[in-house]
């Protein structure tokens, strides 16, 4: 007999990507029974309103998944390291928002519109790949099955609410300090456990979270290795350049994309505007292309200046523009659920 | 006899770009013996201060230049087509910063630590470059003398500057409105002359001057463009993003450049530290690269986030920041008068 009705736990709840999780719980009227709420020691406590009721958070802990059937993460990399494997011995299917599992062989790292096929390979933990990634890939899926892509460069536009709460609140009140004239005082980004802060109202930071040994940042490895194992084509080339800029909500990314054969541009709109999940809105005539502040709160990915490359003829360039906390995480790991509980 | 002192007009004295001008002529101390301040009829009679002297702006028209050994334009294009050869008919030599002559192959286009030969071919006229391609030129110049380059892909992160005084003003104004809580109603960006506008407050607009007939903006063109001529190479293949971000002072790049050789990144690091008007801050491990908010109010093109390219062996991937209204704009122009100056 299939399930009708979930027990679901969210870890994380009271975090940027865990809000919006329950939101879209609430919204899309997931078949839920139970809804559980964790959070660190620090949040427990906190009461949260679902569908009409108070929910009172509970601080995560290794028996915190008795009868959960789908446990959603976004709490960091380590508290899913050290909680996840727990809500398995459990019973429950993890869907991770975090960088812990992603790279797993044993653990699927699904976006949907790409690969959902790989959802029920699991063996109790499902990835939600990197919020940059996530609406990257999900704009080139057509081009990668009508073309085949060869190479990607991509230069991020990304916006705070991708580094938490924290630095949302560090950008608004950096913007205020300088248009009343006062000095700045930075003590989040680039990374909140890296000694060396910058500004990031009114500047530009190329760096998201860790420096590699190959002089790529941590978020510019993920880009790379995770569009491969979403593909599933090692033969991608990507390489990338992730930036933070005084945005709140919406990633834009500005994508060079090489394809195996030659291809029409008009094709390419065609193939995008039919695509699930991917709304085009290019029309330079009337200086229509995405935004950050279009994105914003919808679950959508936004891709427009669709245009020939002029230095290679299999080449085309678009700027892609998404929610980071919505399709680069919340909706991504909601929409996962969705289709787990779909199957019953 | 060679001249030591020069009668200077400067075009456009009350905007973004004048004003900068200005001070570098005082802060430089360039050997002036007359200084002549032109603006529009709507700014004439703005009183400004050089060297300790109040100086009256006089309504620019075709006979402001008589007696003017050097004038420097930051007016528009549509105020240097009229005037500079009012200028030039009046002996005057015309550094303009607009992009009304950029392409005239009569015109020479220069970046002094590139090609500063050229600005002795002059038939009265030499053309500043646009500001996101002076400091990309700059900086790839030491690449493309050792190793040549075959490639570029850009993408801009541009501050609001480089749209004049009213597009800082509607940005530090909407950002205010923003954290406020109020409405926000765009009346500048992107272009001041077209019906559409965008919020640039928390926000990322891949739009900068008009559409061409190809998908690319005039923007993005001139960077195509403009670097092949300043190199004299038409070989180099180019393709450019050109993004406005919320940022006042200082345009940041994501550049990608393939050389026609292999190179070896710390002989690319040393080549760049010891190039004129390049610094080189580039120590991840230290958090160190450039940053707008690090290059504003400086002369220099500041470099960092030197890596090789993970998808072509002769690639790297660099990231390029400098002030857009000194190096961009004024720095370049009275470098360029300097070097007049100094042949007397």
């Amino acid at each position: 007999m299939s399930k009708t009705k979930w027990n679901v736990a969210v870890v994380g709840a009271t975090g940027a990507v865990g809000e919006q999780i329950i939101g879209l719980l609430e919204k899309r009227d997931f078949p839920i029974d139970k809804l559980k709420l964790l959070s660190s020691a620090r949040s427990a406590g906190t009461v949260l309103r679902f569908k009409g009721q108070d929910i009172i958070v509970e601080e995560a802990g290794p028996d915190s998944f008795e009868g959960i059937d789908i446990a959603l993460f976004s709490a960091g990399g380590d508290v899913s390291k050290v909680l996840a494997p727990h809500a398995v011995r459990h019973g429950a299917i993890c869907i991770d928002n975090t960088n812990a599992f992603r790279m797993d062989p044993d653990t699927p790292l699904v976006v949907p519109e790409v690969n959902e096929e790989k959802i029920f390979e699991h063996h109790g933990i499902i990835a939600n790949p990197n919020c940059s990634t996530i609406q990257m890939v999900a704009a080139l899926k057509p081009l990668y099955d009508r073309y085949g892509i060869s190479r990607i460069i991509v230069s991020t536009y990304q916006a705070v609410s991708g580094a938490g709460t924290k630095a949302i609140n560090e950008m608004l009140r950096q913007s205020k300090e300088v248009l009343e004239g006062n000095e700045v005082k930075p003590d989040i980004l680039p990374v909140g456990s890296l000694p060396v802060k910058h500004q990031i109202a009114f500047n530009a930071i190329p760096q998201i979270d860790k420096f590699q040994d190959n002089g790529y940042t941590l978020e510019e490895m993920k880009m790379i290795r995770e569009t491969k194992k979403i593909f599933g084509d090692d033969s991608i080339e990507v390489t990338a350049t992730c930036v933070r800029i005084p945005v709140v909500y919406g990633h834009s990314e500005s994508v060079y994309v090489e394809l195996k054969q030659d291809y029409n541009l008009e094709e390419v709109s065609a193939l995008l505007a039919k695509a699930p999940g991917v709304q085009v809105v290019d029309d330079p005539a009337n200086q229509g292309y995405p935004l950050a502040t279009m994105a914003a709160g919808k679950n959508d990915v936004f891709v427009g200046r669709l245009r020939r490359d002029l230095t290679h003829e299999r080449a085309l360039n678009m700027w892609i523009v998404s929610d980071n906390l919505l399709k680069g995480a919340a909706w991504n790991a909601v929409q996962i659920a969705e289709i787990i509980a779909a199957k019953g």
